[in-house]
């Protein structure tokens, strides 16, 4: 059968080492895995809880396409609660998972090949969805002294309708701060291109709680998840914030590409922000691993890293390793037992001098990951 | 903001009979809902122990992008055991209900600008995501005496790139049988236009079992979903059938599209498929329902009408009352206290003269409603 264009979509370099690792605990091998993207954990207790009671008491069909509105209010209240700003609840959509929202924003924003930048590295979907919508996604190759985020010179007179950026960051997990992500939004505002602010790892930061764009301004789409601080991953249930006059416009995209967002998991989700306790006690995990990292990587041999101010991830340049990244992955795979993840999939150009190391899983295997990276490297 | 082009989606028209429903509701009337398209029972009892005894064992975190291999397993095994068709499970893509299903063939298959055959009336959401991504619909108007479907005759020399079809169709209930379904896939074959079944009120039929596509060809796209026979709307989990040569492409779209379908509802829709006993006790309603519909509906006035195979809706054609179906429809909802869909949503050229009529709620919500349509109908 005849394929479209669009659907040239790049495969994920990581699935080899997955499907190694699969292959190798198969036979019989412990593998510590720092290659995935995702919380150990589950949704919090108390979502499941909520979940149980709403299937005994109710048919859970579609919700309005916006989502819920209990939950439209409490996520409202969360931006007040967290960054301090007053948000309109009618300015949230609950969508199926950050997915979900990417699709919509595009949409909403951006038509058949237009240019969208995303920082390279970044999130691989960001490139693809674009792709696979029709739209040209331009990679911003970001430097390392501005810690792998975009700045306004890096895409200044490249006729871009829209710029997508993270913060933090996968996969560096590094933040813009304030006046950077103001410099950002005003380049944007400037040439008329849209704004669009990826926050899913907000919530999981260790120094300093992130800046979300709707602290700069109105005049932007943000996009977040309960797959991360929330621990939510399967459920696919996120939420965007689009200014006023986007409401409609997404709501009718919304009801015709989604229907609504899963009900049980927008239930679910209206639950799990209120449990705290679990929450934290899963940040407090990420915090131990993150310690544990920064000490024991550089310790490693795997010294040039930015550190991150959230997510749990660890963008490392091995450059002075290797030159092939997938080579490396794979053979600290076969000879550590580690599954890392090849700079590849983040970054098509540089990525093949660089790994990323994630820190989401529990801190035991942390631990016996970084001494089996240690004793790895010495051999090298 | 400036939006796309793409972005101008057309509104529900039935919107507007909800909000007035739900405005005479909260002014204390008692309103019958025949314009809604879901069932009024929820998912299975099944479906939900299933899943609370997920929660308490794991983490329900992402699932592989294709879905889990048992709920795979199980929809094909359903294909021979519905159809006596033996497929492979490597051919089964679990998505996010049938609109995620919609999205990742529409990607994998057309590009933007390329032209895609829909039967008129249809479901309003193939139009409006063919048009979001950036694609071409053709509206083909189907005849009376072709029970409103098409035939290959309505799309010769129209250059289409696919042919999308529903059996049974939303608003008709009609459904192709396997000469007509042969025809319209060997007429695709020929000017090698992709074929897309959409066969998500499979299960809901009445006289005879409907054909899928499968049993004709494996050269074509069938779509599916858990929300019709098997009750639960809300979960938003469906599946797709591909041909052998599209899994790898259709995986990739998905894994960046949509990471997963949702992993609770997956969980839930495996058990779903067991719970028979349940089901067929709705099929008894709908059976009831139909059969008061088809009894009273003419009575009451409104006699033109294609007696409908499957799925919970009649289409009648209302020429003969108005030119303006909106107006009907408002009108029968203020002075009967009838909600009821005027057909422009489904065909935008004819629409004006037609009606559709839902009995996918409970018998005696039916017997009230075609009383206040018959006592309506003799004061016009």
């Amino acid at each position: 059968m005849r394929n479209s264009s669009r659907s040239e979509v790049d495969p994920f370099i990581v699935m080899d080492v997955m499907q190694a690792a699969a292959r190798a605990e198969a036979a019989g091998r412990h593998i510590i895995h720092m290659e995935v993207g995702q919380p150990g954990t589950g949704a919090p207790k108390g979502a499941a809880a909520a979940l149980t009671t709403a299937m005994d008491q109710g048919s859970l069909g579609y919700t309005v396409a916006l989502g819920i509105p209990e939950l439209r209010a409490r996520v409202a209240r969360m931006y007040g609660e967290w960054y301090n700003v007053d948000l309109d609840p009618n300015r949230v959509v609950i969508t199926s998972g950050s997915s979900g929202a990417f699709i919509l924003a595009f949409t909403a924003l951006f038509d058949s090949g237009d240019r969208v930048g995303i920082g390279a590295p970044g999130y691989p979907s960001y490139r693809q969805i674009l792709g696979a919508l029709g739209m040209v996604p331009v990679d911003l190759p970001t430097a390392a002294e501005n810690r792998y985020q975009p700045v306004p010179a890096d895409f200044a007179n490249m006729d871009l309708r829209g710029l997508m950026v993270a913060s933090p960051a996968n996969p560096t997990g590094t933040m813009l701060d304030r006046p950077a992500l103001s410099a950002l939004i005003g380049a944007c505002h400037e040439t008329g291109a849209s704004f669009i602010s990826d926050e899913i790892y907000h919530g999981v930061e260790y120094e300093k709680k992130a800046v979300t764009a709707l602290e700069v301004t109105d005049e932007c789409y943000v996009i977040n998840s309960f797959s991360k601080y929330f621990s939510m991953t399967g459920w696919r249930v996120g939420w965007m914030v689009v200014p006023e006059d986007q409401v409609r416009v997404v709501e009718r995209i919304a009801q015709n590409m989604f229907i609504c967002a899963p009900h049980a998991s927008q239930v679910a989700a209206l639950a799990a922000m209120d449990c705290d306790d679990e929450l934290q006690a899963n940040m407090d995990v990420y915090r131990a691993n993150r310690a544990l990292m920064l000490d024991g990587l550089p310790k490693a041999g795997f010294d040039r890293i930015a550190p991150p101010d959230g997510a749990f991830y660890v963008y490392a340049d091995v450059s002075e390793i290797t030159q092939d990244s997938r080579a490396l992955a794979a053979d600290i795979l076969e000879k550590a037992g580690v599954a890392v993840t090849p700079g590849l999939d983040f970054d098509p150009l540089r990525g093949h001098t660089t790994l990323r190391f994630s820190y989401a899983r529990s801190t035991a295997d942390i631990r016996d990951g970084l001494e089996r990276l240690s004793a790895y490297m010495k051999t090298r």
